[in-house]
């Protein structure tokens, strides 16, 4: 017949096996940042062979290429490694499935290229190929975040995708802007895009500031070298405010490309220090997990005996005020049995306090869900773009002087009393 | 290497996985409701009992033991039965965590038999005592709805974990007022606790009609009898408007024991109604994911070949005006590939869909462990009872006009700037 000891172990076991599941999942959050990072280099750089129509940045081109390559095997060789057999804990079915539609990309990236290459897709279409593919690389990581069950690990990888979302809207703002330099002219449609991709970035990037620890909050500041930044902004003023149809300096395309490049590599640096913590604190925690587990099983060596189990009744701390029920000390076995009911207890209330801090983070996690759907909801019903929708609700938010996720609760709420939209 | 189709068979385990394991919970969730109605009945003869001073109802106490007993070699039994060696999905620590709370609960219950019978303890200790073991099984029901991953399982999860707690409280106003009636004297301490546990208990079924299918709430509504719940109107009135001192009518004591039995009998078969159901929705949904999981591997059995997967870059649905991006159709396999392509697309809308609902469904849950936190701070706080905290937190929506969840997010909100509390 099990025992509470038994079950005690069995929650401790639990704990460890997530643990080391995160620190498996970590690995893949790891080398999928590393593809990012290089698919967004060659999305940079394919932008440049397109607007020039091939006459340059094609060996560059081919180099990260290659890179890319190299890194998706890594990344196949840590699927492969995958236990798919075992169901992981939190939201398997979700980060399975997210997998499977990255493999699908990854099957379509050679057809991607070959495009680019015959110069057969403008550099809108390419960008957003590789854009969607990306896309579906984070939710990957956004799912891992999703599902960790560890309050420290979660806010790691909270502030880890918040993190690697920015850097993605940072490098789409500088493969529009090398499509912009390099074909030399002034597009209203695409400078907006522009504004939006900035804000978004500073968005995303204010989370993982709010969710990074103070050692890594640092570490970021001190990487956005000031003149970089400088340089950045000055570009950046530039492509934004040039008036539609007027020439833009297409020998800025080089510049451009390099000043965003030292950026992002710069933020690649942090994104590999948080994913090293990441790491780290997995590894001390089952570590931790484990000397916890040496010592209930040494319990489980000398079972309790020669008591009735009273303390259970007992209040927790019984004080002078507050006398436990009247129970008799049974003598042998009653110091072993309380300090197992002790251990239970001081579980439970770990797990809960875990459980709650872990709320506080996912929320951040929901609110981003909440912000989405209200803005899928936009586009499907109002026939609008991702960018337009989510225009719309800032602009509501600013009107209102709500925040954004007020207004996407509203806009979910009207979901029900909406009309049928345009089909 | 592991493709999309891998990665897609692979998160149908998964669901198939967490299905069967809720399946499980919901058989374990099932004995632990008749393992508590048992209890809730032996706490009342115990009452019974401890009131005339052993004079009466020590048959009918012995033969609800015996019930008992055997209630609880069934669950243990069912307990012996669960793979410990594998992590549960979703928080399997703290569930575990639960069940070796009530394993050492359960040990002690000879102990707390044996106070009764020797009547060393007073009706108020002996609740109480039983309502801690209570409180331990539900917590096992409130952690298996709080790890459901199906929307739809999750509702019936919800919905029967606020019957039963409802219920508990119905039980444990049975246990005082049975207790008030055989000392034959009103008394105004055990006369609030009686209202609040009223109040408790319809908070709780209200929340479980929320939740309930349009059929289970028909039957809970023919289920209450009302000639019986005239009675038990009536004999509330006569216990909690007794001025305090006053004598009562002891010979009411079977009465009122027979009239709240009835309808907690009553109660009982609608909770094993909405148990039943829980079992049918889970292997139901089980049949449907193995039906999908053998259309999968149908595919499996031929994979595509001939493409260069640039479907992954089409829209979903190209119309008309919106051509897709200019791909040459490729023939051979396409048309194998585009289906995958579509059963991804489809299963992570789907997977996301129900990520939603879920959210919704446990906010509810989410809100009770709010208020119970701030509960609980504000008994730590202000050194006041579970009752006298949650009447002052009604009190504070009721003056505020808010409701008791924002009452609650408040008080926790305040947390941080209260001063320390009196030790």
């Amino acid at each position: 017949m099990k025992s509470g000891l038994h079950f005690l172990v069995a929650a401790k076991r639990c704990e460890i096996d997530e643990l080391q599941q995160l620190a498996r999942t970590s690995a893949l959050v790891n080398v999928t940042g590393r593809l990012v990072h290089g698919l967004q280099r060659e999305r940079g750089l394919s932008n440049l062979v397109l607007g020039s129509q091939g006459a340059r940045f094609t060996e560059a081109r081919a180099q990260q290429i290659t890179e890319c390559q190299q890194i998706e095997a890594e990344l196949r060789a840590c699927l492969d490694c995958m236990d798919t057999s075992a169901t992981p804990t939190g939201n398997g079915a979700r980060l399975y499935s997210r997998i499977a539609y990255v493999l699908h990309g990854l099957e379509a990236l050679p057809g991607l290229r070959q495009r680019v290459e015959s110069l057969s897709w403008t550099s809108r279409q390419a960008t957003d190929a590789y854009a969607r593919l990306v896309t579906g690389l984070l939710a990957v990581v956004f799912e891992a975040a999703d599902s960790a069950t560890d309050p420290e690990v979660s806010r790691l990888l909270v502030a880890l995708f918040n993190f690697m979302q920015g850097k993605e809207f940072a490098g789409q703002e500088r493969a529009v802007g090398s499509a912009l330099f390099v074909t030399g002219r002034a597009d209203a449609g695409e400078q907006q895009r522009l504004l939006h991709l900035i804000e978004s970035q500073e968005r995303c990037l204010q989370v993982f500031v709010d969710f990074a620890s103070a050692e890594v909050e640092t570490l970021w500041r001190q990487s956005q070298e000031s003149t970089t930044l400088a340089e950045l902004e000055r570009m950046r003023r530039i492509l934004c405010t040039a008036s539609h149809g007027t020439a833009l300096d297409a020998s800025l395309s080089q510049t451009w490309f390099d000043c965003c490049s030292r950026r992002m590599d710069s933020m690649k640096a942090v994104e590999e220090r948080v994913a090293g913590d990441l790491l780290q604190v997995c590894q001390e925690k089952v570590a931790a997990a484990n000397a916890d587990l040496t010592a209930y099983n040494a319990l489980s060596a000398a079972p309790p005996s020669g008591t009735d189990g009273m303390s259970f009744f007992e209040d927790a701390a019984p004080t002078p005020g507050n006398p436990a029920l009247g129970m008799a000390t049974q003598g042998f076995g009653l110091h072993l049995e309380r300090s197992i009911l002790e251990l239970v207890q001081e579980q439970a209330h770990r797990l809960q306090t875990m459980g709650d801090e872990l709320d506080t983070v996912r929320a951040s996690l929901n609110e981003r869900k909440v912000i989405e759907r209200a803005k899928g909801l936009l586009m499907a019903h109002r026939k609008l773009s991702e960018e337009a929708a989510h225009k719309m609700m800032r602009q509501m938010a600013m009107n209102q002087n709500r925040r954004l996720i007020e207004v996407a609760d509203a806009v979910l709420a009207m979901a029900d009393v909406l009309p049928e939209g345009p089909r």
